[in-house]
């Protein structure tokens, strides 16, 4: 999984840096701040599950790759805006300063909406079949919105402080579909939808995503306060730190991997319509709880 | 024309209404914050110029009217973002205390972020013609995005405190052309492609839009030096305190009120082409020279 995954990561991160405006295009610190923010050696996941998706019905991933590149580039506007004082207030991103250390707060919040806005934008352009593009336009538009990824931060910012309790489990869970599960949800999604996915393969390949989604931040949450700073790439034990409402400190550790690892066995099972040719996609969840960055 | 433009801002607003998720929406805040900011009382500006252009060629109101829309929410999220702390500083739009005032720093960035996404949603899921949505999200990105509105908000912020000279100049039409005029520029178009515009007619209603969005900008200027606060709904006199790169701070206001006629006249003759049916784009024209709000 480790060579395939680095594979894909290298296709993904090639296709960002020919995608991107180039740092020279006018105003050039807009680019720089962009490019500074998306290419800098993230896991790329939301991209690679775009092309896997894809994979598993047939297209080949140039087909899937301006969507794909789009869903890394709404990531990177959301951690760009999540990491400003405003918000988490993170000094450290991937082990590099966050951008409104480099650029400013202003130019940061800039560098964030222009990524976005150039997301929509290579799904408009550069999707080859222009009659799915109002289909894709409107997965990621909803997994990103009020209701998606923005809902899910909203919804994070008001639970820091909030006591721990059966009622705060069900809100940590909204809160995890929304901010991560949504995007990730989208990112499958989309990848079928290209490669002309039927209703019922959708419905098997958004079960799965649902799972692994969940099961992603919940693995998220254990490394923030297992991990170190340097495997981890930001300061670990932020969540404690800022009060949030986290899986290990509303059930413990132990509790918060056997849920993930639950979910994990759900978001394989999902597959079985797909037979061998889902292997891959299984092969990267069982993956997913062995990780510690 | 004041009757005109007042119907028609009418259905723009109860259209903005109808279309922006309701504030009992989950989670209620966000959406509380998005309807705060659209549903203003604006002049809606660039959502009527979408539906003049698309009646200069025959295409009914409500045809339009989704892309009208997402018009003035992507102009919403801009105030919202330029309002900011980090960016402006402003505390009052249109009489009323703005975003982060209301709903705090992150809330407001949360719902700028929210709103940019909400209009390419409703571009996709309401404009009937999916054929066309491509096209449309591709004029809304490019206008909005790091070479369009927001690279002009860059150069805006990095303008600040520059001497005052005849490259300064130019520099402050490259703003104003980025700033308001790429919004105002992908209003008229995106209207005119879904009346089915041909390529002789969208490069008419393309420069008509230019020289408007230019002149419209100048005007703005004037009225930050002469407006009251009454009149402006914000704090006056805020560009000379930032120190801003301004026509009037440029040319005077003498000059900067001719160099705006001068554009209005060009934009009128651009539209030659239409004969008696572009009277009303004129006459708006026309009219943004007496505004002085």
């Amino acid at each position: 999984m480790e060579h395939y995954l680095s594979q894909k990561q290298g296709l993904v991160s090639k296709a960002l840096g020919k995608y991107l405006p180039s740092a020279s295009v006018f105003p050039p610190l807009i680019h720089r701040a962009m490019r500074y923010s998306v290419l800098n050696g993230g896991k790329r996941l939301r991209a690679v599950l775009a092309l896997m998706a894809g994979e598993l019905l047939g297209a080949p991933n140039s087909k899937v790759m301006p969507y794909a590149c789009a869903m890394e580039m709404v990531h990177a506007y959301s951690l760009i805006h999540d990491d400003l004082p405003a918000m988490d207030n993170d000094d450290f991103r991937r082990g590099k300063p966050t951008s409104h250390k480099v650029f400013g707060e202003g130019m940061a919040i800039l560098a964030g909406d222009a990524l976005l806005t150039y997301a929509f934008q290579l799904i408009a352009d550069k999707i080859q079949d222009k009659s799915i593009v109002a289909k894709l336009v409107g997965e990621l538009s909803k997994a990103a919105g009020s209701v998606g990824m923005v809902g899910g931060q909203v919804l994070d910012i008001l639970s820091a402080g909030l006591p721990v309790n059966r009622s705060t489990g069900r809100q940590l869970r909204e809160i995890h579909l929304r901010k991560t599960g949504a995007m990730i949800i989208a990112s499958c999604r989309g990848g079928a939808i290209i490669a002309g996915a039927s209703g019922r393969q959708l419905a098997a390949i958004t079960s799965y995503a649902r799972n692994f989604g969940l099961a992603f931040q919940i693995v998220d949450d254990i490394l923030d306060v297992n991990g170190s700073k340097k495997q981890l790439g930001k300061t670990p034990g932020k969540d404690a730190k800022l009060n949030k409402l986290t899986y290990p400190a509303l059930k413990g550790l132990k509790a918060s991997q056997e849920e993930a690892e639950y979910l994990i066995k759900q978001a394989n099972k999902s597959l079985a319509l797909f037979g061998k040719k889902a292997d891959k996609l299984k092969e990267l969840s069982d993956y997913l709880l062995t990780r510690n960055t």
